[in-house]
């Protein structure tokens, strides 16, 4: 089978194809034929070596993967051969606050997806919901957990909350669409007319142009009563605007900060942090519970995420390079069709 | 300016209509016009006497009235002159856990609305959302803060989780609503093909014949895979059913048994409350928060209240007889037009 | 190596010493040398047949074990050879609520302890405090974690806060070590003077003898200025009692009901369960998450489990013959000296 | 009567005292004689006209002030006459989140406390703890509620977590006093060893010597084998190390971070906030909730606060000026004697 390989620091040179024999299960593991990927900027992060935690070197890369199960150990009773699944960018990371003890990340520490048969806990695949193809599907474990996490780990919103999320990155469109399921009112920055149509197409109430609107909090005021927004979901800075944006009593959700560039990245006033709403929360992707959740959310609304190209599996690095020329819709999807 | 008043424990022999001089308000407090109230079984209860709370002899009946500020005292900051609001139920209960000592409920300790003018605590009034008419807004105080309470005071549900409750009164037609606008799947359980109609066209996923499956918590099972309803609002009873047919994990609001008649009032077996979910959470109206908060959502979804009929003031005895007959659906309304 | 093995529905005719081969770890499994055990009503309950879970014949009983890690399977990382551990109870419920997809539960649907080798899973087993003899350590897996889980998954106990705990059973007693810990007040109900002096001694502020007040819950009104305790931990019933012993808007946490006999299992009037605090919690045992933290808590505080008596492993049906007469005070526990 | 009275932006020099004739209770309002007030680093930034709250000219300073109720108005039910009170810094916070409706704090922005009688409403008071003297309960309102908050907002700690506060200033000696009271290992950074060694005394597990170990977060870290403290509490800053030290899942809770100097108010690097512990909880004080649940926890434990100095009603502007001096341990009280 063919498999990615991954030496971190050299960028997309340093991600190589090669042949491997085909995983058989061990206690308590499930071999899924992986049948679409989905990428993005972490993945390009990972090359360029610039990520926050250890790489092991020659490492399959990839934490996004969904595929069918065609083989599965001793002791094996979460799913069955033939059964359609995701994995977990986390794989030991099963309910309640992450622990250190669990933080073996596919594609970084451990050997992600990017490969056309993958070697997963059993513990570390969810299913699919059924009314998603693979390729919709592989837009979920990253950026769908991540905004899902975002969204519920402070308690869900109540109807009639307003949340803002930041820009029409994958977390922040997966923000939009399951604030609007649960009944909030939400505001979005971006930039230019047409990504503000798309976004008003997806259910955005308010659609905020940061070109225009540089001091684009206060435009979040005025939209509010002066309230602010009851919860900001950051994904890409500037966390300073994001702690102005809050309500009184509300809450920062902070997503990945390490991600932005040099804009995004300015330091922030502590008295700006002490003025802001009530909670500043830090989110790393999420649980298997957080995937479960949204997979019900899903499927019980029809949820399709949005796709923005699909490459086949041996143009991964052109997709990557896709993905790092930015100005994308939505998800990057890898199929091996 | 007219007032009814009560003497409990004579049924609709104890409530007279009286002339009173108009209130003057102290410092802190609000005078309201009163526009509309609305009725309902707790009324009938109150003037029967079976109620659980002590009840003031010759105390203004009444817990559910709108109406416009008329009049302000000293040191009003929360409302103005001209506000269109809504009396809470319990004035003293502003947020947080409800407290013994500010148990005073309008109506049967303290004066309560059903009169043409009400002296109120500026804490103990909220301003209404502002699509709705003052007929449609008195739905609010009493059914739509116990529904609210019901579904966030363990956290609001979300999206895709599936809330079962019981019948078509009127707490239960706001739990449908709101919960419908929280993105979750609901089930509703009711008597007969019109109401069944009329719960799917407001929103309801499942509705359960309870007389066609008088044993419904099977059919709540075989509704949800087998797992149960993670949410169970009861608002009527048989609260074994209601156990019976939430998910492991899962939490059951119960509202105001005492309300039900005798078969709803069949003791509990400890048994079947240990092997049901996890939490029974006990539920008595709300406080000024929960109102504050499913206001927003109120207005932010242009929500409307069901109402099923509207009589005049002076026609509260023939209102509050239509509510022992049963039957209705939607809240029972008194105009001051 | 000997290992008992259970035929249920029998009591103790139906437990059987066997000798079977040393088990080998799989991946991500270890096997333990059991060191000792404890036991107590469950296992009777087992053994009868009386138990609300489904129980595998000829199955491994016993759910509280703790030894010495001698082997570990591939891709072992949580432990390694020669640590101190004990089983969990569940070993597949390892953080935030209970899922029935984990309900596998050790010495009932699979393997448990009452063995001299026990093959574990890595995720099943939790290093002990080391201050504790393996006997001492024998009586956390299933008392304590259950009286942790009791006490904060509401929330931990604020200092200050009034704790009731009923009676001197296992659970009860970790209840009044951990209850004191997080400064609460504790009360406890008991028979005789004998017990009393021994609670007083691990820390009670009041003792009640139910037998001198079979109406107790008026004497725990009497104890707290009639606000009622602001948590009751129920681990025997009456469940009823209990219900009218909390606080507005307090918790009972409810511990295994179906333990209990005739006298505690009297069905409950809904009326009593709406007039009571504000929350019925379903508690059963915990999870890794409960049994990690209740470990550091023990650890930092150097707390000591209550002991009654100590058989050796040959003597399982004399030490549970022991447990079925009653009458003891903490754990019973068996030695593999 | 004697009534101290503010003019912002002079320092002490707008600080005067003046007679006033003593005020009548209004409607639902009492009138404290003040018995005993307390004073601090706010009250210098409120003099300097360096505070984030608007100032209204003229206004009474003091937002702590305990005393004896003298006479109360019309429907007041919650104290009486010959009750001893403190007054909470926001009257109209009473429980649930901060809201900006009910801002209003004494000594800013409505009259304050430091008066011989003070005019306060009834929901603006609390008992008193019994065994405390009108001048150690004094020290409660500001530094004990802010510290009661800090502690409980995201869950009061469990037992045997570790708990870091920052210096010997009157928030952090409570924030030590109330950890140790719930069972958590207290680790407290402070200067030198006369203070470590009243640190010590206090209770604190670990005391850090913030001038041999300017890395202190390290420090941290090497006292928890690596985990960090599951708590900080940072009053003082620099916000930095505090999120450093904090272990993954972990919170700090952020106190008032403008009142610290040049040092502690350097700015963050969003890359910090995103690597530390999970919560960041801004902190203002705390509701009528939180002074009620920390007096039952103070009364329950017979806790003495700890008193710095004790000046004179006539000597405020010699207590503050001392108070500016630095460097002591414990609050500074005046006594009205």
């Amino acid at each position: 089978m063919k498999s990615y390989r991954l030496v971190p620091g050299r960028g997309l040179a340093g991600l190589t194809l090669h042949d491997r024999d085909e995983p058989e299960p061990g206690r308590g593991q499930v071999v899924v034929r992986i049948r679409a990927n989905s990428l993005g900027f972490r993945d390009l992060r990972v090359l360029s070596g610039d990520y926050p935690l250890p790489i092991t070197p020659g490492v399959v890369p990839g934490c996004e993967g969904v595929g069918e199960v065609v083989a599965v150990g001793a002791d094996v009773t979460r799913v069955a051969p033939g059964d359609r699944v995701a994995a977990t960018v986390f794989p030991r990371w099963l309910d309640g606050p992450f622990r250190r003890e669990d933080a073996a990340q596919l594609g970084t520490m451990i050997d992600g997806v990017l490969t056309e048969y993958a070697l997963l806990s059993e513990d570390g695949v969810v299913r699919l919901p059924e009314h998603l193809s693979y390729e919709e599907a592989a837009a979920l474990p990253l950026a769908a957990v991540t905004a899902w996490n975002s969204l519920t780990s402070g308690g869900a919103p109540h109807a009639g909350e307003t949340v803002l999320t930041l820009g029409s990155g994958a977390v922040s469109l997966f923000v939009l669409l399951f604030a609007k399921l649960a009944g909030a009112r939400v505001i979005v920055t971006t930039s230019g007319p047409a990504k503000a149509e798309r976004l008003r197409a997806l259910g955005a109430d308010e659609v905020i142009d940061y070109r225009q609107n540089p001091v684009w909090w206060k435009e979040v005021h005025a939209l509010t009563d002066g309230r602010g927004a009851d919860r900001v979901v950051d994904a890409t800075g500037p966390l300073e605007q994001s702690l102005r944006s809050v309500a009184a009593g509300g809450e920062v959700a902070f997503v990945g900060y390490w991600l932005s560039g040099a804009e995004g990245a300015a330091p922030v006033d502590p008295a700006t942090l002490f003025m802001a709403g009530s909670v500043l929360r830090r989110i790393a992707t999420g649980s298997r519970a957080h995937f479960l959740e949204l997979n019900r959310a899903v499927e019980a609304h029809r949820l399709r995420p949005v796709i923005d190209r699909v490459f086949p599996f041996e143009q991964v690095p052109d997709a990557l390079a896709y993905c790092g020329s930015g100005g994308g819709f939505g998800k990057v999807i890898i199929s091996h069709a």
